[in-house]
């Protein structure tokens, strides 16, 4: 399973752009840690909110993916963030979670945490929805 | 207010990564246009969701500044996406509008649509809230 | 379609505790009254939040169920809605309608208006998803 | 405080008419419960969301309000809902949280479950925004 996440995050060329990485896939559970580059940054500085949600619900989407059959993947139906406060720091982490898989349905959630050296700070909480579909 | 927008949107180093530009602005409503760049995708080779998200919400946050004073700008509190259909095509383009203005808080909403050639398809709804912050 | 709209709104015990009903039925498009009932209220004597949300959530059920086959019907999958001011008025309209009717989930969104004499206010929207279901 | 939120949950007409009661107060949670009574439910006989969200959406305000000092009580800017199961068994118990504490914007979250006999199942997660406002 770790694998067949690992190939399809390095075929997804956002990640690659936002320099994000996955960092540990479990059942159920999927940490992706991104650098807030020069080039992913609001008017501020800090971390666009699109690197978060694009992290986050990366992070969400892989989650559902590990408790899919080989034959299907998932897509993003829907998902909301709530940004609580501005992301900066070293990097962002995004920890997606996998809340209820159905056959039709995996209602998953993440948060993201900025990571400035050993203290971190919860920036970000996600909730959404993933569809299985078949490959 | 389309000079503090478009130099405020200039500051975005995120918008100029994805290719973002503004291509029009309102009262109360502000359009970014966006080519689904090579390093812009997910794993199947359309625009990755983080893009559409990206356009959206800062489509959606321009249109509540066009409603602030001077002295005040806008951030995203949360905002939600459904993803309506896979985006591909030429580009994306995002129409943010403003649903109520108020003190405290700015209720907004953005349209995705993709667009390919003559043709345009209605690829994601955003609902969100923003909001202003004094400078 | 409308009888089949209304034999079913009729099995909903919750809309008659409320005292809602159906106005109107079109092709994608339903529309469901409700008063402010003396047992509808939260503290300050407005419409609960779940009054508004209960007749925004099922007018885009409806609307949503409009596009069905006959042996399926819908569940909301999820809702957000966003409140934009106190719902205090005669009387409260949710107006559901249909963006895009897909096989496996159908997208929604609603307004809710409180109605006061001749006048009317947008005090809620909501944006969701709809999942059909075999009969 | 527990006496302040009891205070206000009582002048709360819709509380009492789905039978609602607060189960429990403590600082940044707040816990509410409901029978599935006859008349809150929907067209197959199991509790209708309006019900799973009105106590899911009163159980994040009052952990909100645990936050509050004496001259501010909090509105619901925006709340999201995903509905996991149908919500069917003798009670409903709704769990709210305050995810982040801010001056101008509370986030919270709650969670619903169903409850027969010594069993319970999660039937609904809430993600959402409230505001405080001066009374």
């Amino acid at each position: 399973m770790e694998n067949r996440i690992r190939d399809s995050f390095a075929r997804q060329s956002m990640m690659q752009t936002l320099g994000a990485e996955i960092t540990q896939v479990s059942d159920g559970e999927v940490i992706i840690t991104a650098p807030i580059l020069p080039g992913s940054r609001q008017q501020h500085g800090v971390a666009h909110a699109a690197l978060t949600f694009a992290i986050g619900d990366t992070a969400a989407g892989y989650a559902a993916l590990t408790k899919m059959p080989d034959d299907q993947e998932v897509m993003t139906a829907e998902i909301k963030i709530n940004l609580l406060s501005p992301a900066m720091g070293d990097q962002l982490r995004a920890t997606g979670k996998v809340i209820k898989s159905g056959r039709r349905l995996v209602v998953v959630s993440a948060e993201v945490h900025a990571i400035t050296g050993n203290t971190e700070k919860l920036v970000a909480i996600l909730q959404g929805t993933m569809v299985p579909i078949a490959l």
